[in-house]
């Protein structure tokens, strides 16, 4: 059912990086979304979507669904948006969030949730009976194609989405593995894998590839932070062996250095990251680097296509930017890379 | 205060894997390890403790703590074991276990616990309050060694023990750093690493480090699992990049070519693994192999210099079994690789 989402983004309208969930929900569910909230833009709009000051002030767009649409470091959210949450409830919207504090363990929003009869969907919180992986992930009937990065933020999540999109128009019974909270609130199902006890990342992992398996025969899971990000790379090895990928997408901010948030953390050169990515795969399931995806949005036309150039001289891979030149010459790539997997 | 520990291993007194807990605390704290429950081999001794049947047997021994002494892979424990520790906490021990299912948490357990006045303690259970690293890794006015494998259960927690027992016999402030639950159990303090929440990972690494360094000089972080295993290797890089460790010594043993547990899923050589594990060290904490610490137990005493001669020339690094031939030669090299840090 179509859904009518104010996406609450106090702070954050204006920031790539945390406000990254309401900027994939409004590139891939845009026909649902009817407003954003953040008191500092208010007048302004997004992508063509009005943004409001406050709750009251939406509810002329009759939404149905307030969306937490910010991402902080350690998915905690501080005192000032317990307000927000308490009038969007009290409105009487259902609340969508993706923090690792869940919204229905909070006994007073809950309480009032309850009192107000909506509903309160914590896409972080991990599903029941997780364990470690059984092995079934290197049993699939599916090539598995995983995006990982050079840092967070990087476009991961909107990669694998392009590459799904180009490659169903060809046909392609081709499926989307989300594996974090925005890419569960995009497509309606998945794990959010940092979610979950850490011995248990690569069960998860498993679990989501197991059930893409059953939804397609081309599989792009949706990765999460970097190898040598000093924060998340746990989460990203678990990830990689637990999907027990076939084929990386190396994913870049085409001039980025350094690890955002984290002065003094450099970035390895693209060439770097491709042998590193490469050298961590297991060994029962070796994967290579079949093309790299670059999010060029920090330059010009012209620059971005001296970005991508530079990326295939260096790395001897195909590179482009899906979001701004399309997503065919990638797609084209990964399939080269697949031979006895890739789906005809 | 000294414990009276009855060590439940219940068909896994005989293996050094599953059996890993038990073998660590009657290593460590013997003195305080009065009987063994394991039914198939009741009557016999493990290292001159005596073994019984039951619960009931055991008493004569006079235990005041009953400790779970066998680890399974995803941290939970079959039906069967109800009824053991039932007995236990009806004849009125205390519970020590290191579960990611809860004693305290099971409702019959936890109101039996009550009844009888004895205290469930969870080991494994995560502190409240973590997050995500804050740099303060960095920035420790101690020297870091983290002790890394080439698998789970290969000896990485014994390695660290017996490195930071020799390391304070020379009258250095070293400590031992337990990041899982038989650690903990030997220590009386730390984080189990692999249950938490797989975003906090680094983050409760780097909090136990921060104690640590409040603790002593020289820092010997137990290690998890292996880089390259194919369900744990999120908590090996996570406690890797947490921890910031100066060296890392890696833990293997001689002859073993397959990851335990996994067919298939061949171990990579030491200088593969010795390049593997210094490739994924953070850039702004550059980690080197600074020893290789042998497990030679499933050798002869000619084997087993043999097998040190040999990881001696593949890695050219210094190789010794610590536990066999003592640590001396191991805490020599990792000084000499810490110039800036080494304490004196």
């Amino acid at each position: 059912m179509q859904k009518r989402f104010l996406i609450l983004a106090e702070g954050y309208s204006h920031d790539p990086h945390y406000g990254k969930t309401m900027r994939g929900i409004v590139r891939y569910r845009r026909d649902e979304v009817v407003a954003i909230l953040d008191s500092k833009r208010a007048g302004e709009e997004y992508d063509a979507v009005p943004i409001v000051g406050s709750v009251t002030d939406a509810l002329a767009y009759e939404p149905d669904t307030a969306l937490v649409g910010v991402a902080v470091a350690g998915g905690r959210l501080g005192p000032e948006w317990r307000a927000l949450l308490h009038d969007a409830i009290s409105a009487g919207l259902d609340v969508e969030a993706g923090m690792h504090e869940f919204l229905a363990d909070d006994p007073e929003l809950s309480l009032l949730a309850h009192e107000r009869g909506v509903e309160l969907r914590d896409t972080r919180r991990p599903p029941d009976g997780l364990s470690v992986p059984t092995g079934a992930n290197l049993e699939l009937d599916a090539a598995v194609v995983l995006t990982v990065g050079s840092d967070c933020a990087v476009g991961k999540k909107t990669m694998a989405l392009e590459l799904d999109r180009e490659a169903r128009s060809r046909g392609i019974r081709s499926v989307f593995v989300p594996t974090g909270q925005t890419g569960i609130m995009i497509a309606g199902w998945g794990i959010a894998v940092d979610a979950v006890v850490a011995d248990f990342l690569a069960g998860a992992a498993e679990r989501l590839v197991v059930e893409g398996a059953r939804r397609g025969d081309l599989l792009w899971v949706e990765g999460q932070g970097a190898l040598l990000h000093p924060q998340f790379s746990g989460v990203t090895l678990g990830l990689y062996h637990g999907s027990a990928p076939h084929a990386l997408v190396l994913c870049h901010v085409a001039g980025q250095t350094e690890i955002e948030g984290c002065p003094g953390h450099a970035l390895p050169s693209l060439p770097e990251l491709v042998r590193l990515y490469e050298a961590v795969s297991l060994p029962a399931r070796p994967a290579t680097v079949a093309a790299v995806a670059l999010n060029t949005s920090l330059l010009d036309d012209e620059g971005a296509r001296a970005a991508v150039a530079d990326a295939e001289r260096e790395t001897g891979l195909v590179a482009d930017d899906p979001v701004r030149f399309g997503a065919g010459r990638l797609v084209d790539a990964v399939l080269a890379r697949l031979p006895g997997q890739a789906p005809r």
